[in-house]
């Protein structure tokens, strides 16, 4: 691939680290609800260093100065700010009628080619595509730790929706079904947000359940050892106590997951729906249990340009909080490598698969 | 039935009139989700005037002072407010480990025997059953209209809920699913609470639909010209243009409402499921859909005790603004008459069938 | 003044009413907080009818088509939607920091000179100042009735700012202070959002008390007959009952609004200053109520660019709920009847002086 | 002093930390705004151990079992549960009409005469006083540190009040005017709720602006450095950055920090009112700003019975993130070792005086 020129208000950017997204495999097994612009480079959990910036791309999306050297993370998903929906659904903006979607929506043949994370530069243009968005990063935070504000971003969005609407309060007991990265993720969150208790239910217990006590997690609740979802309801409602649990988020992806978690719930509680982001399928659902428990059901996509500094933020102060970096299984950018991020983490044996595609770069 | 002697804390209420509930009708199918205390007495939205009172019932539920000749309503449900729950979690009250539940769960066996409106005569003692409550009328309404007071207080605590979330704004565009009796009253709570306009799906044309129109709605869906959640869908969207409704809520108690429902929401839009109040049965469900939607989902339940009051004050000041009486089918206190308004209410060929236990009662 | 050139995104309105607002009065007082650029051409509620328009300026601001002919209105503060406040604060986006501001901070010398709504025409230009919102009202609604979208829409806003926080709930009692043009149509506004009563302190009791309960008060204070601070209070107790009202909204613009006005609310209740909107001075104020009395205290300030539509529409479907043009005192476009209209206003002997600079275009 | 008996639902409580609150100096002030029963013990910042229980006190408020041995603490202010307040309005019980009150309202004639914390037992009867709420803390948990959930609770409350409405989200910038007990706690509140960064404006630096850094303040400015408002709002401004502060916070009790306060704000940010607890009287206020700057204004005042279990369970979780030791300074239970107590925390040399009644029982 050549070097592309780099215009005014663009800037080339050398890719550090790059996770590999539940999303990512949800796209390689067909969930994903729309037409998507094959070929495409996948990859867009992506923090990396500007390596050649315009003169008119001066500042971040928070006013933050760029420069050649400055550590940036890209989102996948950007609202343009100036679409019908964005200017009249700020608060929604995460539903942008016209984003900037790298990783996804920006083919591969559209020049100069570098529109996704698996790569090792990444190419941002205002110029072509003013609604793109670049966020600065600490200049001391590692790139691979700056690979995780994105999805760590979706969880405090989900949590945020909660806690808007009075569904997340101080020390309320939160279940997360689910210990993928995004369960992982959700652990610190939820702690970082005010919960009072965090109870996993997923599997296997290695790698998956052990890191997640190691986030905090003052339980789990092991699939393999709960196969049916009444003994799963169970074992939660023996662990949380009371009534039920105040908040239960879904960060599991599995169709089952709603039906299942709103039995985990205490009546008047709050469950959220950030798991099935890609269609996955349809379940039998009783929507008497959600009337009669009188709940509150939210469901949360992806998020909006102005959450994506939280998730950097929080990184950044809860740095020494949580084992970062033990949810992450490096793999270096060669095609097979590649290839194994992707079936390691299809077959549950990493957390989080990251691509590090220029050693040294941290 | 002996007339019962009427304690220090208690007061035998003649009963003016009493609605056939869809919760009745759902009773009757055998769709309660819990044991019933058969043999009881039906019947829940009850208003009447106390014929009797013993002298320390001084006042109601919220300071109204009560005597011989007050006219008052019970509601089915009275939470007990000193349960671990109703102490614990008093903004979801409604969902007390305790009530008192006239109409269903006080078994006909328990002297004084009369515990539902279906019935000349109704008793009170807040010695026997402290968590009961009385809630006077104003002396002017008429009993008929009070006996609206329960249902109407159910879609104005639904509306409330979505409102206290963001998920309800003045002016906007809400779509009631169901015509009957709490789908009228609902567009009748939308507008009040500030709703710009009222859209419903419900069959059949008449009588429902059009009292559904007489009640103030923009517009109506009739299931007979749209068989299908597709056509139904479509035609809603249609109707409410841009990116559909603001707010969807449930009245209908089929359990298909659901999935069908959010398709009429705009994304970030708000779903109310106050229709399967009891178990009509499950329904495939996507769930991606909640999420990718990114919308607001609430159950809401009955009502708690400080709800009802709301629902006596909205149809005082309201009185002159819907034509309530037409909502309404009177039937005489008799055996065939019961079994007729019953029947009637089944067949959908009455929107709101009526006892009146004692003509000129008024 | 020459009829100016109409470019590709601009269009010339001949204006049908133009009310006069408080702050209209406050500024020729001096007690608006910033510069101005005098001179400049006042009035700001204005409504009228586009008589060019450019080929480029299709639609208004929530896509309604615009033509020759279409009626519409002008705002005063226009949000830009694009400086750094509007893109990272747009739930306030009326503090954007480079909004359009018709009536006040286009100087007149400004070519081509039509900025203000005392005037036969206004003149805007989306190419020039791209901030700039066209709002289309309704074909039948009468000119006069849309000058008063405006300052409907600053109530609707400030009662929308107290129900998005619990503090204003279907069915409470509202306390309107000030019975000038904002306190009337707060009345209306408080109604339609679900207010149980309405009371207002005010004067005097000709023409604008007798209006305020024209328009739904359920009773009035005069502060004529009231003239302490401790004589309202009590007044306004005794009528309220109970705890108080759970809801006080400053529409006076005095002061001494505040501190009076809290000991109106019941403890937990929500007090809106929405009055204060320039900058009339200080008073001595006791803290430690505010906190003993656990209350909300909310600032509402103008109104966002989304909020506009609001007032069109409330005003619309409400159009024949309320003596709306009781309120308005016309006045003829001529130097003294704008001198007039000020005077009369200023000496509360009219409650909304209104401008018609174009008799016969209604 | 005799040993009391314990009746059924009684029990005695040998008393292990009792903090000197604020309040407690406010009332020796005469600042307290009602008629108090002098004369009275002080003291209600009270942890301890049950040394007699009656057969009938089973359980704490949350249903914990209590037993001899049981660590409990008690706090002031105890809502009955019962009154029309509490009933129509358990949001906010802390408003409760007669609330049982320790420390304060419990006069000494009244035999047992063991009311308040300044004490070597005190005494609770829920046959005598059915309101009175006992709370359970860890058996882990040393008695000092349970002796500050009182105070930390008041925090948190304050900070649920702010999020509850919005006006408080994850990664927000807090200003916490005050570096008193109060102070301290609510930075520790903060960011256990997920604040971005906390600023403290207090004095002296030591041994207060030293110890609040350690409960990790990002910075403090001092008041001896800058002894004027428009100073240190010139100081916090520059802090903080951007357009100001997301959230203001009160507990320092002056009554000047309420318009101070609000110019440390970004518009549209919140401020909270907790510090003016008692009357210390009244200032010059601009009410103008408040509605200009478009901001959420909360007074809160104490806390419901429901609170008091989030303060402990916040101090047990977050039990090795702050130095909580560090601000408390210990006094034994003499005649002249109160006095020094009460005079060190009147002249800020302690940050929080504690008396320890019983050596040794920990």
């Amino acid at each position: 691939m050549p070097r592309p020129a780099v215009p005014a208000k663009a800037a080339l950017i050398q890719i550090g680290a790059c996770g590999v997204c539940g999303t990512d495999l949800h796209i390689l097994k067909g969930h994903w609800p729309k037409p998507l612009p094959w070929p495409f480079t996948l990859g867009h959990e992506l923090a990396g260093v500007i390596v050649e910036i315009g003169p008119e791309l001066t500042h971040d999306w928070i006013g933050q100065e760029l420069a050649v050297g400055s550590k940036v993370m890209l989102p996948p998903l950007m609202p343009c700010g100036t679409c019908y929906w964005c200017t009249h659904y700020p608060e929604t903006a995460n539903k942008c009628l016209t984003p900037v979607y790298y990783g996804r929506y920006l083919g591969f043949d559209k020049p100069p080619h570098l529109w996704g994370g698996f790569a090792e530069m990444v190419y941002v243009d205002l110029g072509m595509l003013p609604g793109t968005k670049v966020y600065k990063v600490p200049d001391d935070m590692p790139l691979r730790l700056a690979a995780l504000s994105e999805p760590l971003t979706s969880c405090i969005r989900a949590f945020a929706r909660a806690q808007r609407i009075g569904g997340f309060r101080v020390g309320d007991t939160v279940v997360v079904q689910g210990s993928g990265p995004i369960g992982v993720l959700a652990i610190a969150a939820a702690q970082e947000m005010g919960a009072g208790r965090v109870i996993v239910v997923g599997a296997p217990e290695q790698p998956r359940l052990a890191l997640c006590r190691s986030f905090g997690a003052a339980a789990t609740v092991c699939l393999d050892d709960h196969p049916s979802p009444a003994e799963r309801i169970a074992a939660v409602r023996e662990l949380v106590g009371g009534f039920g649990a105040d908040l239960v988020i879904d960060c599991s992806g599995h169709p089952s997951a709603g039906p299942e978690g709103i039995e985990m719930l205490r009546d008047g509680g709050t469950y959220v729906e950030m798991g099935q982001f890609t269609d996955a399928g349809a379940i039998e659902t009783n929507w008497h249990r959600i009337c009669t428990k009188d709940i509150n059901l939210l469901g949360s996509w992806a998020f909006t340009a102005n959450d994506i500094p939280q998730g950097i933020a929080m990184l950044d102060r809860a740095r020494d909080r949580y084992p970062w970096y033990d949810m992450q299984t490096l793999f270096p950018f060669t095609e097979s490598a590649l290839g194994d991020a992707i079936a390691a983490a299809m077959a549950m044996r990493t957390v989080k698969s990251t691509i590090i595609p220029c050693e040294g770069l941290d």
